[in-house]
């Protein structure tokens, strides 16, 4: 095994201000040309969502509602979601049509198959805990989304959804790491 | 909910500076056991890739070219591509053989239903809407990719695919954000 | 194209310290109320995994061994692993039953055609090759997890899995990148 590099960031002395040029996504309280100068900033924090019924729901309000205070404070950046949960997934999908959720429920109940000929050994949590692991991993457990003016940048059509594969609703807890400048 | 912490990255008075230990990934411009220093860096910007048939296309030469010069400024970090639509997709794959581009194509129309014999609810937008959704949830719209001396850090055989799910084919953006120092 | 935006971190002169808000994850030096200053860090190794056989395996105990001396220096960031390959994959999943991880192995068999039957065109690795190139895809080559108070912020159940998808085991790189505080 190699060694690690450990680098510590310290800004140069003396290390000139970078000039900005023009671009869609100019920091709006700068103007092209102008020159910027900003911390790194981390914030981090544990979400915790009300127990959800089986399938895919929409939570960016949600979401947003818990980290748009923080988000404001970012001209540039990532926020990193991760579930801390394997039965239950999140990804990025349609925000708009609730169809296209249910849609996506009906399509992982076909490709992974449950009860009586199923072909699992793993069954004593009942017969939907073998299926909702499997879709865990199909759909991944984190989500990583840049962060522009202070806001989440992702496209007008997508939204932020908790797909929760198990019959009994639990809640489900989301770090939400925050980090830019 | 618990509230979040904000940390705001300042150097430390007098912090020491680190000493690189000896090891493959040492940033070419220092020699081992010499110390460094430098201020983390943010870049973004929105890359607009032209239409792209159904299909799974390699596109790391495209990345590159809009990203090059930026990445390398960057000895170790992060870059991080996110594509703004839910109807294709990105992933990490073969760079080399096309063949292997077709079969996951084959592979994706096997495994999502579309046309009369469907389940989906969500067919307004025509019979490869609702399959197109669900293929850009299996394998996802978002990367990260390690940054090493100046160059993402792939294996040899890895690219970039952008995967489009839909059957006319429109611009895709796709937002890259790099971080590190 | 938009050019893009270069943004060079430096701390802003007489920026105030901040203030840390009661919460479950106060860096554990830090009492609440504390105000904390720190320079961001980098750290980023290859960690080398011995051949594993086709199938998941549970590899929490191996990546903490070689990162659990960095780790212990942030007290929030994000751990990045980034598998160099196109035939196996990493994915995050139970880490307690080993039939969770057998039964993901029936499931990826199951709807991955192999041999006879399959319509590949990208045979020439043998049988086992393509299949192991889609179900790369399906679970991706790269996780991303928060660090809080210098460990893994995974959930109670969560472990690391790498899935080795080819028939005969070959060792495995994986890129390993700490950012944070």
């Amino acid at each position: 095994m190699q060694t690690s590099v450990l680098f510590t960031a310290r800004p140069k002395p003396f290390s000139p201000l970078v000039s900005l040029k023009a671009h869609y996504n100019t920091p709006s309280t700068l103007k092209t040309g102008e020159s910027m100068a900003a911390a790194p900033k981390w914030a981090q924090k544990t979400i915790t969502l009300p127990p959800h019924k089986r399938g895919c729901h929409l939570i960016t309000p949600k979401i947003l509602k818990e980290i748009e205070q923080d988000l404001s404070g970012f001209n540039c950046g990532l926020a990193h979601l991760f579930l801390q949960h394997t039965s239950a997934s999140l990804t990025i999908n349609e925000n708009y049509d609730s169809d296209v959720r249910d849609d996506t429920e009906t399509f992982l109940n076909r490709v992974v198959p449950e009860g009586q000929s199923a072909p699992w050994k793993h069954t004593l949590e009942g017969p939907d805990d073998m299926p909702a692991h499997i879709k865990s991993s199909m759909f991944g457990c984190t989500l990583t989304i840049p962060i522009t003016n202070g806001k989440l940048n992702m496209g007008t059509w997508q939204g932020i959804w908790m797909c929760e594969h198990r019959d009994y609703a639990t809640p489900r807890k989301v770090v939400v790491t925050l980090n830019g400048i």
